[in-house]
This record gives structure tokens, C-alpha cells and sequence, in this order.
């Protein structure tokens, strides 16, 4: 039987941590600030986004919302990010996804300061990332939420089949870079690989982030896997489930997330904990 | 029997392309330039950049060697990576590897005008890359030319199962996101693999860059698999040869490419096209 991955716990745990470096920037007088720039009324990520500003208020992040109507042009999109680029009390900038189809949204993520690029997203962080350079750099945080939970939980890397389903620039493909800056043999699978049950089915640590639910079943895992479930489906009840059918899968790894309370609460608690490093980034520079 | 892929014979077809797109930019009065910045004297640097040098005169491409003594200081070499980035009759800077281990590699390639970064080794350029972004960006002239190999052999991509030995910058890791963009299921090996020939003898599409010679022999190869051979290794009777045990494999693989006569000079024939590439882009960025 699987040991059950605690994401709530581990995410409250580096909360704690995140509001200690908070209170002892405020002591120098610096509140680190992210700026979320909603575009539309897409109740979903509205409710994202509230969520993301109580999270930051409560430990001493400044959290500012940008909300643009649904029929805003480029220009001002741009405009904003670039008033955003040069605020000085903004560490980190966070285009909320998805836009609306008339926005050119690689323009938007291209235009973010590489430096308040919360999100990881901009091509000269994924380029560092993919490069595995040294120094200080944003990443991805659901990536960075799953590399912390691999961390806490001892998971062997260097020398194991590390495979992810789904290629997302977002959640897979980053995180394909850590595992194999982590020295994992890495698998990237995507819709066109014929037999995805024959390649899971060989992973030490399978990652899955397709955003189908329960695509993935017992059949799939080999047995003892470490099994990490990125998706978050809505069922028709209502009820919140995985890429991966927990039930069914749980008693042959080794170690698995639920959905939800798995790697959900450490994407969040890392996007505030990165917030709190962009700011002593930008502050180290400053000085 | 394998085919045996000619890399010769198609580096001459690419470079007499090339010659074309050089003749026709010629008629409005521009002239691609590439400067080569080599320190110190290491022999085989000399000659792989005169050959450099020498292949491009040849098409048109007027080529400047800057050599800088093998104890020149950090400040110079970025001073004339400065020049060049501002030097408007040259498109393309490459600096020749290796460099002296006292000088900061990753400061001067990170310093390259990514418009004039004609190994594709700056981390916008990788990450563009990387995230599969549409739009004009140098890669790595390597991958670039095995992905031109595995075109024009009609290699089927997408759903395959392509598997690289070796993750360096210039040619696993551009390579894997190029094999990842063209939809094949990608897997990185490195020398953490516990059981190399298990992961090599499952591709469809195996790209061997590890730099040891015959590492690859036919127990590690999927009957009919094609096979490319990044590796150039001198052996002590001073032959050169790849990775793969070519003689071992050519029988069950079902293309193959001979070291040497296969990738080497589809390199150096990328490399020139990508050279007009740059200039073009520029000339149409400037129009």
C-alpha cells in the first residue's frame, strides 16, 4: 500500500517558512509584491485568484489585482505589463491563464521582466532551466511544488526512468528539465505515442499531466512507482479527481498523491514562496 | 542491411542551396558575415575553425577569424563579443570551443546578440526552442542537421520512440526538444542510466552523442532502428571514428550514418545555412 503524499501538510509547512522570510524582510522595511493580471470573468479563475490573494495577504505579500474587461486590446495589455516591468514594488508578475483567443498571449508572456516572471515562463528562464545554469532563475511552480515533494518525501532520482504524460510548458516539459538535471533517465510522452501503457508502465517515478481523469490505472504503474498526479478534472458530481484513478492505483506504488490535496496546495504555496525569492533577488541586486 | 545515410553527399546539395541564397542576397549588396572567435591555440580548434573559414569564403559568406591569446582576460573576450553584437556587417558570432578553463563560458555565450547567435546556445534561443515557439531563432547547427537528415530520409517522427545518448547543450538536449517538438515519445539517457542497452535497444530513432568510441554495438540496437552517430572520436591509430560500432550495427539497423561522412559534415553545412538564415532575418528585421 502506497504511502499517501500530504500536500496540504507539506504546503502549510512551507507556508510557515515562507511567512518567516516575509516578517524578516519586513524588519529592513520590504513587503514583496505580486501583481495578478486577470483578464475576463472566467469564474474559475477568478475564484484562482482570490484564492492566490487571501493566500499572499496572509503572509505578508502584497497581492495586487489587475482585472482587464474580456474585449481588452493587446496594447493594453502590453501597457500594463510594461507599468508592472517598471513598478518597484512589484517582485512578481502573474498573467492568469486562460486568455481570451484575441490576445496574443506568447507576446504577453515574452514582454514579462525575466525577473518578475513568476511563473517561470518567459524563454530566457526556460532556456536557464533547460541549460541547468547555475544562479537565480524563476521556474515553473507546479514543477517546483513536485521537485519539493520528491525532495521531502527522499525519492531517489539520479539513475531512475523518470516519465511524464503530458507536455505542457507549464507543468511537463519544465519539469522534464529538473528530473533530468536531477540525473533521472527522462521520458516525455505525448497524444501520438502509440502504447502509453508499455512506457508508464516502466517508470520508477511517473508524473502525470495530462488533464484527462483517470487516465491512468493500475495497468499502467509499475509496481513500487512513485506516482505524482498533476491533473485536476471536475466530474460531473462536482467532485474533484485526477489524471490518475487513485483508488485503483494506490495499493501497487509506493508513494502517491491524491487529488485533491496533493500537489495542488504545493503549486500555490511555491508560487509564494517564489515571490518571496524574486523580491531577495532583486533586493541582492539592488545592493 | 541498413541504408548508410551519406552526409556528404547531402552537405553538398545544403551547401550549394546555400550558395544560391547567397548569390541572390548579393544582388541587393548584402553579404552574410560570421565571425569565429577562437582563444589560444589548441590544434584542432586551428583547423575545424580554417576549415570554417575556408567552406565559407567558398559561398559567399565573408568570414573573420578573431584570435585572442589562450591567457587573454574575461573583460577582453566580452569586449569583442560587444563589438560584434554591434557590428552590423556581422550576422552569425560563434566562439570556438573549448575555451581556457579560466575564462566564464557561460557569461560570454549569455552575452551573444541572440539575433547573431548562430549556435543557438543563448538561453532565449533554447528556450524558444524548448517551448516550441513559432516564429525566427538560431539552434544548435548539430541537431539542426540531423533533423535535416531524418527529413529528408522520410524518418517518421511522430509517435516514435527517439532516444539520445548524451544531453550536452549543442546537441542532446536541442536535439531531444526538436525530436519532442516533431511529436516522437523522447527519452534523455546520461550516466546515471543503470542499464544503458535495456533504454537504446526500445528506440525507433536512437542519436548516440556521448563521445566514446563504439560504445553502441549491436545488443543495443532495436532490429531496423535508425541510427544516427554524433560522436567523432580519433582513435590512436589515428582513424576516426563514432560512437556506434558502425560495422557491428549497420546489419540490423535500418539507416545508418557512417563515422566519418555522415553528421560531421551536415554540421558544417548547417551551420552555413544558418549563417544566411541570420542575415536574412536581420535584412528583413531592419526592412
Amino acid at each position: 500500500m502506497a504511502t499517501v503524499i500530504d500536500g496540504r501538510q507539506l504546503a502549510t509547512e512551507l507556508n510557515q517558512a515562507t511567512a518567516k522570510r516575509t516578517a524578516k524582510l519586513a524588519t529592513r522595511g520590504i513587503t514583496p509584491g505580486i501583481v495578478v493580471i486577470l483578464v475576463g470573468d472566467d469564474p474559475a479563475s477568478l475564484i484562482y485568484t482570490r484564492n492566490k490573494h487571501r493566500r499572499a495577504e496572509k503572509m505578508g505579500i502584497r497581492s495586487v489585482l489587475e482585472k482587464l474587461p474580456a474585449d481588452v486590446d493587446q496594447a493594453t495589455v502590453m501597457a500594463a505589463i510594461d507599468r508592472y516591468n517598471q513598478d518597484d514594488t512589484i517582485d512578481a508578475i502573474l498573467v492568469q491563464e486562460p486568455l481570451p483567443a484575441h490576445l496574443d498571449g506568447l507576446a504577453i508572456t515574452n514582454a514579462i521582466r525575466p525577473d518578475k516572471d513568476i511563473d517561470g515562463l518567459h524563454p530566457i528562464n526556460l532556456g536557464k532551466l533547460y541549460a541547468n545554469q547555475p544562479g537565480h532563475y524563476p521556474v515553473a511552480c507546479t514543477p517546483r511544488g513536485v521537485m519539493t515533494i520528491l525532495r521531502h518525501y527522499n525519492v531517489e532520482l539520479a539513475g531512475k526512468n523518470a516519465t511524464l504524460v503530458g507536455r505542457s510548458i507549464l507543468v511537463g516539459k519544465p519539469l522534464a528539465a529538473m528530473l533530468d538535471n536531477a540525473n533521472a533517465t527522462t521520458t516525455v510522452v505525448n497524444r501520438y505515442t502509440p502504447n502509453l501503457s508499455k512506457v508508464t508502465r516502466q517508470a520508477d517515478i511517473l508524473v502525470v499531466a495530462a488533464g484527462s481523469p483517470h487516465l491512468i490505472t493500475r495497468e499502467d504503474v509499475k509496481p513500487g512507482a512513485v506516482v505524482i498526479d498533476v491533473g485536476i478534472n471536475r466530474l460531473p458530481s462536482g467532485k474533484l479527481t485526477g489524471d490518475v484513478d487513485f483508488n485503483d492505483v494506490r495499493d501497487i506504488a509506493s508513494l502517491i498523491t491524491p487529488v485533491p490535496g496533493g500537489v495542488g496546495p504545493m503549486t500555490i504555496a511555491s508560487l509564494m514562496a517564489q515571490t518571496v525569492d524574486l523580491a531577495e533577488w532583486r533586493q541582492h541586486g539592488q545592493e
